[in-house]
Parts: C-alpha cells; structure tokens; sequence
C-alpha cells in the first residue's frame, strides 16, 4: 500500500531531554516525523520519514482557512523488558478514517497507518523516555494543503506524524481535580463534528476552559447542546461515575467522541463483573445521586491521563464533593490494570498491545 | 498603533491574469501579503507588507491541530473614475475581533485593520480588476502559530491579509439556483462558534455541500440544530424571503453569523419604506407561503455574491419552485443599488465606501 516509506535520516539529532527534567506534554519533539501526501487523481503518495522540521505552505492552503483538519492521539511505552509497545493503534486509525469521512477527507489505509507509527517510532526509539509513567506520545494527523478559497474539500492532503516525549501525567500519583459544569458554551451538537476528532472541536472549546480555570476548575464537564441537561464529556476525556455499585458513562449519541480508553475500561468492567451502562445521564441525576449519598466515584478517561478522579463538580455555584475529594478504589483500579498492561507488567490478554 | 508598516517590495511580480481570463474565486493572489505577529507578553508587532509567498511553520503549530483559526472576507472595487474603495470595512474589522473573543485570541486595532488593508490594497493596486462586476477579494485572517500539543489558547499569532482578483460572481448576470434544506447535518448551535467567522465551520459544513450537490442543489439551507425547524443561512450566506409584500430574515439566534450584507440590505429595506423583520422563521412557515402562493422572492446575501436568487427549494423530496425560478424583482433591486454603490456608479449617501 503506498510503496515503501523512504527514510531520509536527520544529520543533526537534537539532545534529549534529561531523565529528570519535566517533560510537560507536546513540548519537545523528536527527531523524525512522518509525511505522506494526497493528490486528487493521484491520491496518497511517497510516504517518507524525514527529520523533524518546519512545513511550508501558501497562505491560501486551506487548512488556514477553512479548518480541514483531523487528528489522533496515541501513546508508545517502553516496558520494563525494553520492548517498546502501542496500546490499540488499529482503534486510532480506524477513528482517524471517521474523523476525515466527517470533514469531506480522503480515507487511508488503516494497516498503513500503524505501520507508518511503528517504522517512525523505531527509528526515534532512543526518544521512548524510561523514567516511571513516562511515554512517547504520538500525533498523526491530516490536513487540508491546496491554495484555495473557495469553500469545498481540498484536493490536496497531508497525513503526518509527529512525535513527543511526555511526563507521567500525574507526576505524584493520581489526584482528584476539580471540575465545572459548563452550562452555557456548547461543545457540540447531533449532526455536528463532535463525534470526530477534529480541530475546529478544540478551537471551540477553549473559552469554556477559561471560564473552569477562573472558577479554579481544571476542566469543564459539557452538557448536551440541545436541552443543556445530559452529560457529555469532561474536558478532552471521556466521563463516568459510579453510582450504588454501578458505572454509567453517556451513550455514544453523536456529539460526544468515542474514545479508546472509555472502550477499554467498558471492556474491563464487563470482565470483572461490575455493571456497566451506556446510557443518557441527566445532571439532575448526578445531582440526586450526591444528594442521597449514592455517588461513589466520578472520573474522566483519556489516553493522556488513563483516567483522572473528579474531586468535586462545580454546578450552579454549588461544590458537589466527591467521595470526599480522595481517589476511589475503581479508578484506582482501573488506572492500574491499564497501566500495568502497557508497561508490559501484567500480561497482556487482550491483545491490546502491538510492537514496533 | 503598532508601529509603521514595514514595506518590502516583489522583485518578481507575477503576470497578473488576462481581462478575459476566468478569474473564478480565490485561485490567484497578488504580489503582496501584510503579516503581523503576536507574542504573549509582547502583544502585536511588526507588521509589515512582504512578497506573497510560503509560510513556513513547525508541524506542532496549533492551527494545524486545533483550528484556532478565524477570517474576514471583503472586496475592492475600481470605479469608473478609477478609484479604489472598500465596502464597510470597519464592519469587518469589529467582526473579526467578535471572531477572535471567541476562540480565546486576542484583539486586534480595528483602525489599523482597514489601515492595513488600505496599505495592502493600494500597493497593489494594479490587481484591481477592471472588467465589469470583477473585484479584488480581500481575505484577513489571524491564526495560532505556537508549536504545542497541549490544548490551549496559544501564545502566539500570526495576522495576515492575503487578495485575490474575482471575477462576477454571475457572469451571466444574477441566475437564481436550487437550494437542498438540510434536515441532519448541523452547522452551528447556540453556546458553539457559528456567531463568529470561525475556521472550523467550514469544514464541518463540507458534507452537507457535498449532498447538495448530488441533489443537483447549489448549497443548503440549514435549518437550527436543536428543533430541526428554524431556518438559520443558505449555505455560507444569510437568507431573506419575500413573502406576501414583507420581507424575513433569521433573527440572530446566536448561531448565525451577522452578515455586513445582510445588515446592509435591512437598512435599504427600511430606507425603502419595505417592511423587512427579523424573526424567528420554521421552515414549515415557508412550505405553508409556497402552498398558499405568498411565497414571492427568496434570495441569500454574502460578499461574494451580494445577493443570491433562490429558484427552487428541495424539502423533503419535494421541490417548491419560487416565483417561477425568475429573478425576483427585489433581489435585482438589491442587486443594483448595492453594486452601483460598490462601483461607484451612484452616490454613496449612506458612507458605506472607504477609499484606498
Ligand atoms: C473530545 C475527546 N473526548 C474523549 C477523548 C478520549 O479518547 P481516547 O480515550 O481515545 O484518548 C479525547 C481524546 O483523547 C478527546 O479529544
Ligand atoms: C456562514 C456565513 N454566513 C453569512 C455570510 C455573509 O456575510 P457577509 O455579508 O458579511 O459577507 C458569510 C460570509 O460571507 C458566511 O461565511
């Protein structure tokens, strides 16, 4: 499929960063990156691993303009036998075809792209960092290139993949954060591009965020666009909570993204015989469920974080405790079984991970 | 504000398009683009006017990933006494830092937008087209420039104007086309970005285009994401309806972008002594004109076109054809008083025009 990846090798490799320094997220990057272009007619062409550095497009390239871009988010792990694993990447490339079907963008092969991620990961192997809870963090992504301005779909297309060192997520251990409920800014609608991973998204969502930092909330849990009542997502993840024993996350209704974590731990709730449920979740429930003490655990998933403990929901002005602040045992447990997996500390029964 | 524009000269002019060239829209540029930038801590700097040509940025640079991107779209036009002048270009300006609140980027001196735009357009002057209803379309846009993965506003910018000589947007004259009304895709809800001139709504409206055209339908007209119901733009216009002597228009519901043609065309309306209202309008309110024969014009409005007939809306499988699938007397009304003044060819009692 697409011939074989040329690969032209960077002359001059940059210095790593320190095993001690802190890493942050997507602010060093490594020293190759992974392009490969689409011409209508012609369609996706050279595949090609060249050093990491700046791209050069005509102001009128339409990714400026008309934000035609998707992308995905991915991790590799370095386990303790040093082999160097990613953790579901046929589910990234396959997300990453339905994130361009939505935005009018030509499909890849979905085999190519996680070999494209294994030849570019192998080959900056050296940057898969081996302090604790530390990854590579791998970002594919597609855009719009043809120097237009009228409104269509761009006959020209880049898919490039590049690639960043990144700290634990939570340095000391999982912490419990505090979230607000966003009420007025909506995220997105039925119809709308919520359910794809595309820029124009997080763009969107950026206002919401400030207001949760002034309101010392590190996210924002979003509320359905339509009746501003159903829960959605939490930030960039995923949401559940863990109600009188049970798990509930939001349905898939077509505004809220479907993400690989939420699908691994549904997976593993349902191996371990607790019972979980997609379904629509009011705030009102959530609401009642704090009010009668029913409200176990409240957490966000993601690849960035694995999952991340809600500490408290901010709603209406009101501060709902959860769990009084501390990291319940599920989430806990879960952050552990999918960890210890992609560390290769546990066995890997699924098959989730693959090799590069 | 911001210090002098720096000038620096094409060496290498292009051949500018022939008079009987096809200039079709946005698909040659000039010899110029001005360019600012923003750093954090700094504000906006060094703004100058340089050889148009490639922009160089590093992979990571937030447009690419999370479409904090917005524009402006306005013309040049050569009157017969060969001035250049601009169309309410102070309108643009205060739309674009409307644009830029909401995706958290930061304001620009709507003076020195037009000043810069005057720069621009009066350097290159010469790409002015001179043949009947040509213009040059001017494309402000500003855009995140840091190189970051983490979801958040960036700490850097770039402004920059890019032209483009257009031909009429109807060769032939104002020819009215079908219009699709799309009852699954979405193009914007309130608390989301489709108020504000955004990157992202572009691409998320491709799809629906993309129907339309199978339809043998020019564009769509989308209807409001949460009821399915209310009529909000045809495609990236603003929409009116002439019905039974009054005319409609969408009132801005939070979810439709304030069009300056739009907003133009309600003041000539009243000026005229023809009532116009803004309003919230179902689309079974139209089916019920069309049936009932008080149906009489229906017309979209836009920079690029200025107005837009409408001659037949598809429904629901079926077609209401309108007035005939003529050109309503209104719209040419429109048509003429607002290109008269755009080229000079009438007085411009209302101070629309701003001279380069
Ligand atoms: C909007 C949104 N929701 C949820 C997720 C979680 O998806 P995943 O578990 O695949 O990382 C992401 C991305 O990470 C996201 O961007
Ligand atoms: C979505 C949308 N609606 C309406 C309009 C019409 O606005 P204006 O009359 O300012 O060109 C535009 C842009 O031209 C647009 O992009």
């Amino acid at each position: 499929m697409y011939g074989t990846i040329r690969i032209e090798r960077n002359p001059s490799c940059k210095t790593k960063p320190g095993q001690e320094e802190n890493l942050g997220f997507g602010r060093h990057f490594t020293d190759h990156m992974f392009i490969m272009d689409y011409e209508e007619g012609q369609g996706w062409h050279d595949p090609r691993i060249i050093p990491y550095g700046p791209l050069s497009h005509d102001p009128a390239a339409m990714v400026f303009h008309y934000g035609q871009a998707v992308f995905e988010g991915l991790k590799a792990f370095r386990t303790d036998k040093e082999d160097i694993v990613l953790f579901r990447p046929d589910q990234n490339a396959k997300r990453l075809n339905r994130s361009c079907e939505r935005l009018s963008m030509p499909a890849l092969d979905e085999e190519f792209v996680v070999h494209a991620i294994q030849s570019l990961v192998r080959l900056d192997a050296e940057w898969v960092p081996r302090k604790e809870g530390s990854s590579l963090y791998i970002r594919p992504f597609v855009m719009a290139t043809e120097a237009g301005l009228g409104v269509r779909a761009s006959s020209r297309y880049s898919f490039i993949i590049i690639m960043s060192p990144v700290g634990a997520y939570y340095e000391e251990g999982l912490q419990p954060v505090n979230i607000l409920v966003e009420g007025h800014f909506a995220r997105a609608v039925q119809g709308g591009t919520g359910n794809a991973k595309v820029a124009g998204n997080y763009a969107a969502s950026l206002n919401a965020q400030a207001v949760a930092k002034e309101n010392n909330c590190a996210q924002v849990l979003w509320l359905d666009a339509i009746e501003k009542k159903y829960l959605e997502e939490v930030g960039s993840m995923n949401v559940f909570f863990k109600i009188n024993g049970e798990v509930v996350t939001p349905s898939l209704s077509g505004s809220i993204l479907e993400g690989i974590t939420r699908k691994s731990i549904i997976h593993l709730l349902n191996e371990w015989g607790i019972p979980v449920k997609e379904q629509k979740i009011a705030i009102d429930d959530i609401v009642a469920a704090y009010e009668n003490g029913t409200l176990e655990e409240a957490f966000g998933t993601g690849t960035a974080a694995v999952v991340s403990p809600i500490g408290s929901l901010l709603w209406q002005g009101k501060s709902m405790v959860i769990n009084q602040g501390n990291i319940g045992e599920l989430v806990q447990r879960l952050y552990d079984t999918i960890t210890d997996i992609q560390f290769g500390r546990t066995s890997d029964t699924h098959n989730w991970l693959v090799s590069c």
